[in-house]
């Protein structure tokens, strides 16, 4: 057993189908709300925006509502938010939607309170790590997608469209205060965006098992979590209004959120945050999976130990007689479950990257997203990068 | 797997072999601390409080020490801490040793914001419940033994004197804020009480699990409690130096009080807490374990299903035609591991506890503690808890 850990997750999350409802009389920080929601019209086409901002009439909280995050979130976005919060004297931020809502709501969250440029506190890449000198206000999370596990960790992936940086960060202030997980807001997502966020959340899992930063706590959430999707997202890929699907899906990216927060992600993550950074139109979900088979073959080879865990919480016989062999009944699982959702023939060349970008792109993922590199259970050199994401086309 | 629950949690746990030393450097709640130990000196002659008010000063963090918690704590003490932490201008509160201390510190930090009794705000028994009008002062938590889970818990288990009721009590603001657990802390001490205080944490875990009020995050927990438990409670009773068997019994304990947070305990407890009402001088995790066997094999009899996964957990094989046969595999691995830990032939009677008691420790049980009837899996009848105490003797 690892032996010495911080575990930290303060974040109260509400889960259920129908929980929702419970924003009418929950406790919130604040009594006016800047409600942060997504570009494409989907909080409002769907009745989720009302529905919120008319619960939090009845528990007497204002709101404003800022609609203008991509599905990449750029930090453009994240100073006009944090404008719009000042301007009308919001107390709280609430995230509504997928990933990209809530995230740039945590980073508004910190400029709402903050002075400068939100680069100047990011601390990978050419963020400048200033310290955070004001408490960021606090945040609620409603997400709509069981994928980022944003509403049960700290973190905000947010690109400077500058630099081409797509860079996760977060402190021990960005987990959200509460957060309402509504297996019911996510019926409506179409079955390949279903498979896209469900497999961020089992990455999220598997990369904190095997990070050297894994702590028991993180370990048994990573474990049940690999387990449910396995079990329950082609489920919810063959059948959007499967509640019982959902819910288990809900909880998998909530309990994937809590390892992102105990442990951490590994270079998988640095490598396709430099893919869609530069191609913002691939859904993240999307490029992970596409990396996938050749990231974790390769890192499976070299630190065999913790995939056999995983291959078995995923249900795969163990087959083989050293670790090695062992460990490749993990990759054996995961193009299983990659066919069972449907997503066995993605491909980085249909989306239009190209081969020689490998280099551009190999660089960026080392320098923007150095950090979760350094906890990979095998330390990847640049040439070994290269060779990953090469196989991947 | 149950699809409504709310996930809270907040404490930040500082875990690991050495980690007293961090008291130096770590972020604290306050600028003076009311040191709160218990009476019998072992604080002290371990030079543990030295240690403590050392780093806090170097932490610049002025201390007073209140040095009179019973190993059954009682509602007088909290009533005379309070009184001194007021007096002191005391801002935060250490717990320093077993969970008497701890919880004393708890109550004590409501107290000491608070007005009138302490009983005046226990929410069970003959307590009024009344709101706690003011957020307790801050709690910091430093075990030195492995078993209350108090670290990871808002609960404080008090007795009130005059009128035989031990009870637990906490809310939301009785989590402490930081927790450090080092489990070079509790090399010292003795065989017997290491396997009481660890079946202590063995029983928040299996209870939690069985409890209706369970949660995935908590059977997670609970499983790998109960897993380490098996296996390293007979290391650490049989070579207290062991410094591995130690760091994962910490552990397990820590993690069994999150399950108690997240989950629940069941009547079980509400049954010892009655016996060690009236007989103080038996430690709760010796009562815990003479009833146990009595108390889960009629349990599993009546709701087996859940049984079988701890029995699992705890590597027993499963056996048996039906259910029913397969859950009281749990009570084979139960009485192994109380054999494995030298306590097979604990008994009642030993302690001076007479059978014509049992009318009163049943009714003391079921109104003291009723609350924690309500979450077991099978309702039990005053008769039936009245024939589970009989089996004991």
């Amino acid at each position: 057993m690892k032996s010495n850990f911080t575990y930290f997750m303060p974040t109260e999350i509400v889960f259920g189908p129908g929980k929702l409802k419970e924003l009418t009389k929950l406790s919130l920080p604040g009594k006016k709300a800047l409600i942060v929601i997504g570009s494409n019209n989907s909080m409002k086409r769907h009745g989720y925006l009302d529905r919120v901002i008319g619960y939090l009439k009845e528990n007497n909280v204002e709101s404003v509502v800022y609609d203008k995050i991509l599905p990449n979130p750029i930090a453009t976005h994240v100073a006009e938010g944090a404008k719009i919060a000042k301007e009308n004297n919001c107390d709280f931020v609430i995230g509504l939607g997928g990933g990209s809502t809530i995230d740039s709501s945590k980073a508004i969250a910190i400029m709402a309170r903050n002075p400068g440029d939100y680069w100047d506190y990011v601390s990978d890449g050419t963020g400048k790590g200033m310290e955070i000198k004001n408490r960021p206000l606090p945040i609620v999370a409603i997400p709509t997608t069981a994928g980022t596990g944003t509403e049960s960790d700290p973190w905000a992936v947010i690109t400077n469209t500058e630099t081409n940086e797509k860079i996760g960060f977060g402190y021990r202030y960005t987990f959200p205060t509460l957060s309402i997980v509504d297996p019911e807001l996510m019926l409506s997502i179409p079955p390949e965006f279903t498979a896209y966020q469900g497999m961020d959340a089992f990455f999220h899992a598997v990369e904190g098992y095997i990070a050297e930063v894994n702590q028991p706590a993180s370990d048994v959430h990573a474990l049940q979590s690999v387990s449910l999707i396995t079990e329950y997202l082609p489920k919810a890929v063959a059948d959007g209004n499967n509640i019982e699907a959902r819910t288990a899906m809900a909880w998998a990216s909530t309990s994937a959120g809590i390892v992102e927060s105990l442990s951490s992600c590994v270079s998988h993550h640095s490598m396709e945050h430099a893919v869609s950074a530069y191609h913002p139109d691939i859904p993240h979900g999307a490029g992970l999976i596409m990396l996938s088979v050749s990231y974790f073959s390769f890192m499976a080879s070299k630190a065999p130990d913790r995939f056999i865990d995983l291959a078995r919480a995923m249900g795969e016989d163990i087959i083989g007689n050293t670790k090695e062999e062992q460990a490749q009944c993990f990759i054996t699982a995961l193009k299983k479950l990659i066919k069972n959702i449907g997503m066995e023939d993605l491909k980085l060349s249909n989306f239009n990257v190209k081969e020689d970008e490998i280099e551009k792109l190999s660089k960026n993922a080392m320098e923007a997203m150095s950090s979760l590199f350094k906890v990979d259970p095998y330390k990847l050199s640049l040439e070994e990068v290269k060779s990953i994401y090469r196989a991947c086309f």
